[in-house]
């Protein structure tokens, strides 16, 4: 359960201090490799993954009808994913057609999805990127899905960009790309991250300053830790 | 033959739309994989292929000097490709050295034509980015061509991102990528196209109105398709 | 030695003009492949290179903590890379996980260096895309870099984006990407592509014009010469 | 359900000669793209496709100890793959660390399956390779599949080697690689690919006189069909 | 034309001495990369070279029902290629479908062709590996050519595995790969590469003997010059 | 230190099975991908790295003449690797030109190496394979080193394969691949594996035997330890 505090403060940390906490812990495969923001507008995405697994299209299964079916996993996928969720599509990182178009992204939008994900690519991503929802994908990719891919399995587990996704772990985007964060570990990563973003603005303040990050970072110097524990202090973080 | 009317359909289709249409004809390859605009303008590039191909360079053949031939394929390409017509260059999806510069490329802007491709990398890619005439790459690439292309063919049957590219075959490009097809079909597709995109931006509409996508996008419900027509005697499209 | 005479002379030239001129000189593999720039601000990067080498991590000597030891060679080279030098990393043109982040960044930044390069990719990278440093890389990449890079050397010979990088080359980057000079080069290289620079601006003004690159670029033809003389001799150049 | 006559059948047909009879009919990618066998033994493998499919291993999921539950998805895969079946692993073309080991090949062999493929590499590949069981893959790879690799799914549609493969689907094996054909056209593929043999079989014959090609194959010369007519007479094929 | 001697010589020399010798006149691009023998036989493959060009294959124009047409470039190619010429294909690198099978090869093997050369793939793998016929290419693959390849082109300058093919240029395969050598140099490159050879095999004696490579690889020492006089003289090369 | 009876364990168990004992110590990347036996002849290959460094080539420096130079490191590396070790090249991984050929693979032959190994590619590659060392590389390639590689460095930690290798690890080759062990843990990991190795080869007997894996690999049924204990008995293991 992703609970509104820690929604909150995933949405004020960076996917690299989160990739940071993970590898503390021993996880350091949860980034996703080679995805990138549509268009970021400067609000992270924040929800937990449902997701879409689509396998190499065979051809005599997926004319162009395939979509009359109103069962078809795309289509459904797009109508169930819940409210605050990501969807996060496995395209087997193959981006030689679109995992989805302008379409069924802006159907999650108006449903209140929280954002979309693909490792392979979008088509109308001109459009999408102009949406308010978040999107991540590869690169642009015109073809039709059912060219390469066929929808085959919603909310199983998946990888997504070299990276294992489970229905419920927490997905986080910003301006870099995408972290998923396991469902147990959520808020602790949460509230570590939260710190962790603490020390380094002050840091990063500090940095601009002048000072040597020998001894700042990370505050092996004492005089560090009392200069952080002052900046708390006066900025109330 | 691209005719004016074609042409001016094009114009307003996207490369995803011309995907489905081709898609539905039973050609799958349609669409430059890897091939990116340096920069969209919000006009889409429509225009018959003129083709130019190169091969990997000999260094003995390849010295700074070969652009003195005032025959040199390059040279004489630029030169000799029609108004109106899009140059398409198959550099091997090869980026490594460039397949032409800024000069090159304003020539050939100044010369009327409809735009230019590689499935390779410009160089002075800003300065092209800048131009009027569309363009579209791999990636930006500052070495000469002669360091890794030589230029030996003119017009003939190419392959440009992985997609068959006969001179002549009317080349499209959008916000997205880049998509060929063949002269043959050029009619029918852009028609098709124009009547998709109605259908497209109609259901978009709805969609924000807050629609499902399920009987309405295929239209499998009798009352899209309703919807639609009195859209259509609306709207005038 | 880079002279402040070179340094202004290779601030106003592009990296596909000094690739032809290195080109002619039988160097055909100094432009870094893949590199680009997280976002050029007009200004070209310039700077002798300051080198740092990654090898693959090995997990059991690269936990969080070892950048509690001063003489890490990460942080180590991000003290003492010199002002006025451009700090180039050797990632193994492998970005799943960071070469560096925001913070050292900035302190390279707040110490008077020149630029920042790696072939793999930076974290923090909208943040990086903001500083005044130019900095270049292959793609965002949120990892911590001990996720699979280890520090190991400093300033010595490297590769970077399949280049070749001795430590004192002359880098120059631009809104393409990065190329690296010979230091013993340097002057002459830069003196060159002044001189090239100056024809190219005045071969764009003349194609822009109207007049055909036949015989004016190369200058083949005699009135090429004579336009070119009264034009530098009419714009001072 | 593959009938004795039909696996008998496919014994005796190449993979080349099936993907001919699957592409007349619209199936262009049944085959297994960068899967070879370990050492091919003579006999081609022949059964219908037993799935498992693996995704990005989470390391707190997948320490060594996890081969304690006889309920592992691998393990339960090799005690419940049937007699006959080929087990079919998606590794997601991921060659970094096994799919599986000599132990559970064995184990496999032993209990009468038909063959074992990967899209990603075994460990223990020289025992492999000695076993009487057909085995393909990518590349020899010594690292425990758990490493990179988790097991979680039995008997689902998967992707090998960029192919669709249906649980059931029958698979071919011989000495250059695997096919797959979906389960409904294994008779009659069985019976075309038989016929086609028989004919490349004389033409092989024919060529190895002295024939040419043209006319003879495909046999667009009458004679050509009536010296086949008579081969098969005298051949009694 | 490769005279008799010429072709004799370069029976009896390494790609990688043939290589050196290149490298030396400035061509660092002639060994054809990634392309392997399916079976190295003992005798070097040697003779000029007739190509046959590839381009991506449109669906439409590749029907299984082209090769009724006695024109067609593959077959036609196969019919063409002069006795004692090596057939090159250029496949793009791509070996998702084969570039020719058994057959066709055994035609060429029939007419007197010196061998055959794709950096693409060859179905029937393992019956072309038996051939007497040297064959090279990157990895076996079972599907049509159609599937993703259209022969368009006979005999004009080709890539092949990254390599600049001339019709004409002297192709030469032994048990590691193939190289080309320009036309013009075929002479002198033989000479060299037979005095190289006979040096190299001096020097390996050597080595067996226990001396070490200083002095003597390349020759500095006065004495290893000496040695290897008197090893001609006793030796007769 | 690499000690006699732990280079005699090293000697008889497997890649896999070192794999195996360094994942649970969380050690996950020492297996070098990529990286195969030219021949394997039944013998591991056991000994402390001793690492040669290439860099990007630049092509001023490295003329054919560079090896009269007794000090190029390459050559020095050659007669300088100790008797006993295996020397370890980081060719980073690409192996468009050798790392070597057979002349220096047999000095070190001569001398007492225990072995050869590069992420690049040998040249005289089947000599290579002929020698009684053992050796490995990613693939065949012909055109000198100097054509893209620049010896720089002598035993200093490099990557290869991405694995990361110290001077002095104890580097382990068998019909499968190589593996690194880090110096301070070979023995123990040698003690490891033997036992592994015997358990090993005591379940490949019970299997062959009919047995299933569940229970008894890992022996989580009290009889299977039972067995063993008996099996090692009988066998004097």
């Amino acid at each position: 359960m992703l609970t509104d505090a820690t929604r909150e403060k995933l949405k004020h940390v960076s996917t690299a201090t989160l990739a940071t906490a993970l590898f503390k812990r021993g996880l350091r495969r949860q980034y996703l490799q080679d995805v990138h923001p549509l268009r970021f507008k400067g609000d992270n995405m924040v929800g937990p993954a449902y997701t879409l697994r689509y396998m190499p299209a065979r051809e005599d299964l997926n004319p162009i009808s395939v979509f009359q079916d109103r069962a078809h996993p795309q289509r459904k996928a797009v109508e169930e994913c819940p409210p605050g969720a990501v969807m996060v599509i496995d395209s087997r990182r193959d981006a030689r057609a679109a995992s989805a178009g302008s379409i069924l992204v802006t159907r999650l939008m108006v449903r209140g999805c929280a954002g979309i994900v693909t490792d392979g690519g979008f088509r109308d991503s001109p459009e999408i990127a102009d949406l308010a929802l978040p999107s991540y994908h590869h690169r642009p990719s015109a073809p039709t899905n059912l060219t390469i891919h066929q929808a085959i399995d919603i909310n199983v587990p998946i990888g997504c960009g070299d990276a294992p996704v489970f229905p419920g772990d927490i997905v986080v985007g910003d301006g870099e790309g995408v972290i998923v964060i396991p469902a147990h570990l959520a808020d602790e990563i949460a509230d570590e991250a939260t710190e962790m973003t603490a020390f380094e603005d002050f840091v990063t303040e500090k940095v601009r300053e002048g000072r040597s990050i020998l001894g700042l970072y990370p505050p092996t110097d004492e005089q560090s830790k009392i200069d952080f524990a002052d900046w708390r202090a006066r900025t109330g973080r």
